[in-house]
C-alpha cells in the first residue's frame, strides 16, 4: 500500500509521520518542491531581523530525519499531473529537469498557499519581494546586504506586512506602510486597528492608509520608489504583504472541487472528491465553526491539525464511522507588532452581523493583573456575542496577554459557550497572574448587561 | 425594602453593589466584623515581603467609598443572631461594646472563612501565627521587627504556606516548611507536588513532610521552637498554613442547613433554607460542575462571582425562572512559589478515580514557545480524562505560562470538551507567543494515542 504526500511543509509532513505511526508497513513517499522540508514559516518575518538567529533554526525536520522513519522524502521534485483515474502521477525532479511517472494507493495533496502579488508595473523590479518561502528572506536579506537597503515600503498592513515592518525596522531601515483600506490590521474591529496604528507611528513607521499602490518605479532594474495618489515615496527595497492564495491547480487539474473560497474542497474527514485523494493545510477548506460555513484558515497550527487528520484517514482508509474528523476552526490569530499584541477568535462584529446574528459586543480596558500588585498592565477585551440567545461569537484582545485572553475566548467559542458561562467561568487567580476577575470575565459582565438591559426594554414595552 | 449583608469582604461588598445597581431605592447595610472592607485576601502573604508595598494597596474600597453608592458599611461591627422567623439581627458594635437590634427584608450572610489553628500545646505563645485578614500580617510585621526574628517555620504546604514560605524567604529569614502528608502542594498529582519541592530545596526553603507538628516550645511566652518528630526544629516565628473553615456558626444557629463540606447549604440560586436568606462566598457551598456534588471553594474569584449571583438575586427576588444560577466551580486555581507558576483545574487523577471516573492521563513537558524563538521555556501539562467518554476531567500545568494554559483547560471542562475537540482546538499561534501546537494540544494528542489504542484492544479482543 502506498501513500503518497504532495508538500512537504506543515500538513503534508504531519499527515506523513502520523500514518507512519498507525502503518509501519505504508510505503510513504513525500514530493517537495522547496529545497527544504518541515519549514516553520511563521518564523520567517523573524530571520529578517535577526531574532531568529539562523535559517537552519526554521527548518523542524530534514529528508534524513524523515527517511529515520522511514518515509521517503523526495525535495526540489515538483508533480506536476495528477491522473485520477489510474491514481498515476506525473512529476519533475527540478535538479536534473528529469520527469517521471508515480503511482499512489491514497494521496494527500497539502500544497499550500502562494503569496499574492498584484500585476502592476514594476512588479518585476530587482528589490520587490513577497514573504512566504524560505528562499524570499534569503532574496531580501541578500538585496539589503548588497545594496545598503536604508529604506523599506511594505504594501498591505495585515499579519505579513506587520511583523515586515517590524522586523526590517529592527534592521535599523526606515519603514513605510501602505495600506489600500481604511485601516491596518483590518481583520479586526476598529478598536483594534486604532491601537495598532498609534503604535506603528510611537516606533516610527509611517502608515498610509486608503491608498492603492499604482506602480512600483524603478532605476536600472532596480526598484526606487512606489507610486501611490499621484506622489512617489521613495523605496530601496519592496515586500508586498497582500495576502496568500491557495495552491489548487494541480488538483483542480484532476477533477478536484474548488470551494468558495477558492481552496480545496473537502468533507469533514478532509476527503476531496476524487477516490482515495484527502486535502489538508493551506490548500483545503475548512469549516467555520461558528456559521457553519466554508472557511479557508491558512495558519500553521491549523495546517498541523488537518495534517494529523488526514494522514489518519489515509493511513486508516476507514469507514465514515471510524474516520477521525476535523471539526473546523475559528479564526483564531495572535500577533505582536513591536510591543504590542493583539489576538482575536471567532467573528469580528462586521463579520456578525453580516452572518445574521443580532449583534451585541461589550469592550473593557481591564488592568491584567491584581493592581496592588507590581507590574500591571492594561488590556482591550472585547466580546461580540448573539443578542438573541447570548452566545459568544467572538473576541479581539490586545495587550500582553492577549494570547492567554483569547485563548479563553476559543475555548468558550468552541464549547458554545454564552455569557452567562463566562461571567461565572471559573479562572485560575491569584494575585501574581492577574485580577481577581480575568478582563474575560469583566467583558461578559458588561455585556450582560447590556443583553439583559436590552431584555427588561422589551419586556417593559410588550 | 432593607437589605442586610454580614461580611464585607469580596461576597458582600460585590453582592451590594450589585443589588445598588440593579435598585436604586434600596436600603443597603454591610455589617463588616473587621476595621477595614474590601480586603484583597489573595494578597497578604505579598505584604509581607514588601512586594505589596502598603497595606492600604490592599484595600480596594473603604465605607466612605460605599456611602458614595448609597451602601452603609458598619465596621467593627458583629451580627451576633439572626432571628429567621422575624426577620431581626442582634448587631454589637465592637469598638463601643453596645449592643442593638436591626431588621431585615433580604439577608446575605457572606461570614467567609477563618484559619484553622490546631489545639496543641504552645499554639498560644507569641510568635504563633495563621495569615487571614490584615491584622494577622499587620502583627506577623510587628513582630518580625520587634523580635529581629530570622528563623520561622511555616505549618503546611499548601497555597499558602508556600506563598508565606516565599515571602517571608524574601524577607531574608530561614525558612522550614513542615507538612504533615506526603508531599507538598498536595491538591496536585506527585508529578506537580515533586516540581514544587524540588524549587523549595533550590532556593533554599527546607521542607519535612509526614511529620505532624506536636508540640510549640516556647521559652518566657515567645515561641523558640517547633517539636515533630521526638526532634525540635529553632524557629523564632510559626506560621500556621494549614487550610481555613468556613464561618457557619451565625448561619446554623439561625436554622441555615449547613452542607456535607461544612460550608452553608444553598440552592442554584445561592438561597439558604431560611426565607429571603442568601448566602455567598467562602462561607457558602457550591457545586462541582465535574462530579455534581456539593462543593467547597473558598477563593477571591468564586467569591466575587457568588457575590453577583446573590446580590442580583437578592435585589430582584425573582421567581425561579428569572433568578440568576450560579453554576457551579471547577476547583481552579494557580499559585505562584518563587519562580515556579503552577495551576490546576478540575480533578486530579485520584479525585477523579474516587468520583468513579474511568481514568487516563497524559503528560507532556514541552517548549513553551516555537523552539527557534528567543525565550523557550519548559511546561508540564498533565491531563486527567474519562476514558469512557473521552471528556476531560482535570489538569494541571507547571511552568511559567500555567496560568494561561490552565485557563484553557477551565475553559474546555466547562464546555464539556472532549480530547477529540482538544486536539482540534483552534487556539491562538504566532511563535512570539508558543510552539505551533500548545502544550494543551500536544498532551490532548498523546491522550488520544492512548484512549484510542486501548480502545483498539479492547475491539480487538472482542
Amino acid at each position: 500500500m502506498r501513500l503518497v504526500v504532495i508538500g512537504g511543509v506543515a500538513a503534508g509532513t504531519k499527515a506523513a509521520s502520523r500514518a507512519r505511526r498507525l502503518d509501519p508497513d505504508l510505503e510513504i513517499t513525500i514530493y517537495q518542491e522547496e529545497a527544504e522540508t518541515s519549514i516553520s514559516e511563521c518564523g520567517l518575518p523573524y530571520l529578517l531581523s535577526g531574532v531568529v538567529e539562523s535559517r537552519s533554526d526554521l527548518i523542524a525536520r530534514t529528508p534524513e530525519d524523515f527517511a529515520g522513519k522511514d518515509i521517503e522524502v523526495l525535495v526540489r521534485h515538483r508533480v506536476e499531473k495528477i491522473s485520477a483515474e489510474d491514481k498515476k502521477l506525473t512529476v519533475e525532479n527540478l535538479t536534473t529537469g528529469e520527469r517521471f511517472e508515480d503511482s499512489y494507493d491514497r494521496l494527500i495533496i497539502s500544497t499550500g498557499a502562494t503569496a499574492n502579488l498584484p500585476p502592476i508595473d514594476g512588479a518585476d523590479l530587482d528589490g520587490v519581494f513577497t514573504l512566504r518561502f524560505l528562499r524570499d528572506t534569503d532574496a531580501i536579506q541578500e538585496y539589503i546586504k548588497k545594496h545598503s537597503s536604508r529604506k523599506a515600503a511594505v504594501i498591505g498592513g495585515g499579519y505579513i506586512g506587520l511583523e515586515v515592518a517590524e522586523n526590517l525596522k529592527e534592521l535599523g531601515m526606515e519603514v513605510a506602510i501602505v495600506e489600500v483600506v481604511d485601516r491596518v490590521a483590518n481583520a479586526y474591529g476598529p478598536e483594534v486597528s486604532k491601537k495598532v496604528a498609534e503604535h506603528l507611528k510611537e516606533k516610527g513607521v509611517s502608515v498610509d492608509t486608503c491608498e492603492r499602490v499604482e506602480e512600483m518605479v524603478g532605476q536600472d532594474g532596480r526598484v526606487r520608489a512606489i507610486r501611490f495618489n499621484g506622489e512617489e515615496l521613495e523605496a530601496e527595497l519592496v515586500v508586498f504583504g497582500i495576502g496568500i492564495k491557495p495552491c489548487v491547480g494541480l488538483a483542480e487539474d484532476a477533477g478536484a472541487k474548488i470551494g468558495a473560497t477558492g481552496a480545496i474542497q473537502v468533507d469533514k474527514y478532509l476527503r476531496t472528491n476524487l477516490p482515495d485523494v484527502w486535502a489538508a493545510g493551506d490548500c483545503a477548506e475548512s469549516t467555520d465553526l461558528v456559521t457553519g460555513e466554508a472557511s479557508w484558515a491558512p495558519l500553521g497550527d491549523t495546517a498541523n491539525q488537518m495534517g494529523r487528520v488526514a494522514g489518519t484517514n489515509a493511513a486508516r482508509n476507514s469507514s465514515d464511522d471510524e474516520a477521525l474528523e476535523f471539526p473546523g476552526v475559528l479564526g483564531t490569530g495572535v500577533f505582536k507588532v513591536f510591543d504590542l499584541r493583539v489576538a482575536k477568535t471567532g467573528l469580528s462584529a462586521e463579520a456578525a452581523e453580516n452572518a445574521g446574528f443580532e449583534v451585541v459586543t461589550a469592550s473593557v480596558d481591564a488592568g491584567d493583573t491584581a493592581g496592588y500588585y507590581p507590574g500591571d498592565g492594561k488590556t482591550f477585551v472585547k466580546l461580540i456575542a448573539d443578542g438573541a440567545t447570548g452566545r459568544l461569537l467572538g473576541a479581539e484582545v490586545a495587550g500582553r496577554k492577549a494570547d492567554k485572553y483569547v485563548d479563553i475566548c476559543a475555548t468558550a467559542i468552541w464549547g458554545r459557550l454564552s455569557y452567562p458561562d463566562l461571567v461565572n467561568l471559573d479562572l485560575a487567580y491569584a494575585p501574581p497572574f492577574g485580577p481577581v476577575l480575568s478582563p474575560v470575565i469583566s467583558a461578559a459582565s458588561v455585556l450582560a448587561n447590556k443583553i439583559e438591559t436590552a431584555n427588561e426594554g422589551v419586556r417593559a414595552a410588550e
